[in-house]
Parts: C-alpha cells; sequence; structure tokens
C-alpha cells in the first residue's frame, strides 16, 4: 500500500519538524510551553500534515526535493493551528470534553486558563512559522499568498465561523444547510488551506489548484460524514473520546438527519468523486487517492 | 499640543480602517462578528495605532504620504490584535473583568463560548490583514519582516507569556524580576512591535530602529507604572473598571514593589529616558513625545 509506505516515511519528519518549530519546554515560561507541547507533539493522525505534503509531492512531482523542507515547516504549521483548535474547542465552555486523542484534555492538565494561552500562542506561532517560508527559498510573494489563504480559513469565516455555529446550535434542531456550513467551515476549511497550499507551495498552475480544490472539498465531507458515523458506531477506545459525546449533547450529525446507511453510501460516493478530481495527476496522485478510501475505511 | 492635533487627524482614520478590516455584522454568522466588532470599534485609547503611525510619520517625514494607506492597514491590525488580548484578559478563567473600556467586557454580553472565538478570530484576521500590506505597496519581505515581528511580539515569548506569568503569579509574592518579566512581555512586547513597525514601513536604517526600540522600551515601562498607580489613586468611571480590581487579587504592582512616591518618580525618569533616545529625530518626534508625556500624565 502506498499510503502505508507514505505514511512511514513522512510522520516522523512531521514530527521531528513540529518539535524543531514550537519553543522548548525549557524556555520561560515553562509551564505554557508545555502546555503548547503537550497537545501538538506525538499525538494525531497528522491527517493535514500529509494532505500538505501528499499535494505538494503530487504536483512537483520529481521537483520535490527542491521544497521538500519548506513543505515540512508549512505542515508543521497546519498542525500547531489544528492543535489550537482542539484546545479551544475542548474548553468547558465550548464543547467541554475531557478527552482528547486518548489523554486528558488540554484544560484538565493545565487548567482553563492556561489552556486558553497555549491555544492563542499556537495559533500565534502558527504565523510566526509561516514567515519562515521565506527563508527556505520559496518565493516571499508565495509565503504571503499561502498565509492568507491559511489566515482566511483559519477564521471567522472559516473554521472559527464553523466553530461558532456549531456552538450556537447545540440542543437546537438544525437544517441541512447548517449542518453542511459547520462542516465545510470547522473542519472543510483547514483540509483545503493545506491541500491548495501544499499545491501552491509547488508551484501548482489555476487548472491544477482547481483539481486539487475539488479533492478537497470531497475529501472534507468523507471525513466528517465517517466521523458522525464513528460516533455512532466506533470504540471507545480507538477514538479516544465517549462514543456518543456529539449526539449526546444534541448536536446535529450526518446520521442523525439521514440515518447510518445511507450516511454509509454517502460517504463512499463522495470519495469516488474525491478520486476522480484528481483523476489527471496519474500516477502521483496514489497516495492522495489512498488518503480518501483511508478517512472512509478508518476505525478512529 | 502637537498630540492633541495629531489625534484629531488620525483616530477617525483609525476607526475607519477598522471598520473596513474587520468582517461586517451582516455577515454570517453575524453574531461572531458582532463580538468581534463589539470590542475593537469606537472603544480604547488607540495607543497601539498612534504609535504606530507616529513612528512611521518621524522617520518617513515628507515621505509619510507614500505609505500612509499603509501604516493605517497596520494600525488596524495591530488595534485588532490588542483587541483580542482583552478578550481573552477579562475571560473568568483568566482575570475575570466584568468591565472593559467602560462596558460590559465581551463574556458578558456574548457568553463566554463566543468570546473566545470572537478573540481567536480577531488574532487569526489580524495575520489576514498584515498580508493584505502586501497589495498597498510594501515590499513582500518587509511585509514578512513586520509580520514575523508582530507574532513573535505576541507568542509565547511575548504578550501571552506575559499573561502566562501574571497568570501563574496571582496570589503570590513576586519579585521585581517576575514583575518587570510580566510588564515588559504583556504590554511591553506590542508597543515595542508597532513602534519597531511603523518604522519598518517607512524604511528605517538600522541605526533608527535601535533608537525606536530604546524609546519603545521605556515608554512601555512608563505605561506600566501609571497604569498601577492610576490602579490605586485612579478615578473609577474614568478608568472604565472597578479600581484596585489588580491589587485586591494579590497582583503585583510597581506600587506595592516601592510605594506610591518612588512609583511616581520612576515614571517620570522613564519618560525622561524615551524623550532623549529620539532626541536625533528632532523637530518631528514632537508627537512621540508627547505620546510619552500623555501615558504618564492620563488620569484613565
Amino acid at each position: 500500500m502506498v499510503l502505508e509506505r507514505f505514511m512511514d516515511k513522512y510522520i516522523p519528519s512531521i514530527e521531528n519538524e513540529l518539535k524543531g518549530c514550537l519553543p522548548p519546554e525549557t524556555t520561560y515560561p515553562e509551564r505554557l510551553h508545555e502546555a503548547m507541547r503537550y497537545s501538538t507533539i506525538g499525538a494525531g493522525k497528522r491527517l493535514r500534515a500529509l494532505l500538505a505534503i501528499a499535494a505538494a509531492e503530487m504536483v512537483a512531482q520529481d521537483k520535490f526535493p527542491l521544497i521538500e523542507s519548506a513543505t515540512y515547516r508549512f505542515a508543521a504549521a497546519a498542525e500547531m493551528l489544528h492543535a489550537y483548535t482542539l484546545i479551544h474547542d475542548d474548553l468547558p465552555c465550548m464543547d467541554d470534553d475531557d478527552f482528547r486523542r486518548g489523554k486528558p484534555s488540554n484544560h484538565k492538565v493545565f487548567g482553563e486558563g492556561l489552556a486558553v494561552l497555549a491555544g492563542d500562542a499556537l495559533l500565534t506561532e502558527t504565523f510566526a512559522v509561516m514567515m519562515q517560508l521565506a527563508d527556505m527559498g520559496i518565493p516571499a510573494a508565495t509565503v504571503i499568498a499561502l498565509t492568507k489563504e491559511l489566515a482566511m480559513a483559519a477564521g471567522s469565516r472559516g473554521v472559527i465561523g464553523g466553530q461558532a455555529v456549531d456552538l450556537a446550535s447545540e440542543g437546537q434542531t438544525i437544517d441541512h444547510e447548517i449542518l453542511e456550513y459547520i462542516h465545510t467551515h470547522k473542519t472543510g476549511a483547514l483540509f483545503k488551506a493545506v491541500l491548495r497550499g501544499g499545491a501552491l507551495l509547488a508551484g501548482a498552475s489555476s487548472h491544477e489548484i482547481e483539481a486539487v480544490t475539488e479533492y478537497a472539498e470531497c475529501f472534507g465531507l468523507c471525513f466528517q460524514i465517517t466521523d458522525d458515523i464513528l460516533d455512532v458506531v466506533g470504540d471507545e477506545s480507538k477514538l479516544g473520546k465517549r462514543v456518543g459525546s456529539d449526539s449526546g449533547s444534541d448536536k446535529a450529525t450526518y446520521v442523525s438527519l439521514y440515518g447510518l446507511e445511507r450516511a454509509r453510501e454517502l460517504a463512499e460516493e463522495t470519495m469516488e468523486k474525491a478520486k476522480a478530481a484528481i483523476d489527471a495527476f496519474a500516477p502521483t496522485n496514489r497516495v492522495l487517492c489512498e488518503l480518501a478510501e483511508y478517512v472512509v475505511g478508518r476505525d478512529h
């Protein structure tokens, strides 16, 4: 399996890159840096980082070595940004989750105040890390385009907008339109930014960017539908969080809206659409195709 | 008074710029955008924006019109970033303040969850706004240098680091070293970044940057000592927050450490040092000199 080799190859590089990008725990104030690293290093599937690298590699092909270091740096920035969203989402005033990635959530270990600050710091340092791309052979104009895209995806009309609507819809009956808004923004926007970002780093043409964008939108949808299915049928220990925690608090999901069977069909259909979107890149599209299959087939 | 004319001229421009930089309240999700605008527009002394503009004008002199629009944009970004720190600082898990700038704090109006998100969004959009400088005649490399400086100043080794140590020192007896760390980071780092940023926009030489940095460090100290004094002797309605709220929760201040008289002397001495640092820019250093006098002389 191409994806397995890809993960074996790149996940250690991502971890290394993250360790280097984050301030060390020995730097004052140590407890803040400990909190930042607790929720970022050695945790999670690294899906966003892998998507960024896979997109860059697919587009750059044999020129990938030229942008390899910069791609790792960008991938690490994306993972830092993602980690901040998880810390803030888990706060008692938000989704109030005590566990994340199989261990106590950040605020359970470090307290709410420091968890807010650790999230703030990860978000801020994400942009400091993005600026470093300019010292790694990426043209300044590309760094700026990439950073603008990431900030817009993460902002009030992206990830944070999705979380705000999710928060407001708690305990409410919501329709399909709002459900879709939440998912395309809360989760989808960052997937899109890392995939397009990887392609931008590789100097993709506007035609290629379009194809990657179409893939990204389908990928995001696959991911969310599968997440909703797993929340109902998943195995608690594998998922690392309380099963049914979303449905228990009256949150809208694809399963509650369409039923389990139709949700599964939808996930499969969308996965096929994702793969079709990047057909023209064959054969270097293998990893992204398998990543789409992977998110639909995963059990956690 | 030069400063008065300066404020009359620029504060309306800053407000206008902020209104244009923030997503409109009519944009979905409306309540999130309302929360973002509530804590940013029409509030505060705009000290950070004024410092950025004053530094840019002092350095650029008759070339200021060439960078005027970009300077407003940068000043607005700095005010957005500052507004996010205030929203998060006021949260119950942080300083737990119910009032800010003479009105109920963000979380009292919008709830804690949305207040966290509004702060997150202001921080994120700050960087989107920074990227716009590249479309306004500022060289891409300067935009990147400026953004790196802002992100580092706002990050875990800057503003957030200061707030983390402040949070950890609540109810503790702290020494002079820690008090200074808190102030130079929590408040001073952003002052320094906006002043140096304004100078960078104006194409300052390294010698000029050095002078502005020295001014910035003294200015930050003046500001904090005066803040501590006002917290003891200030008038509640003018300050817009509960007088003695910091000392009441056992926070270290310059007054508790040195006494009121010595604190007042320290503020005066530091103000003179700030003014001396930018002596060579005379006569275009008038506004920054009067700004240093203003923060020491203010009653709120």
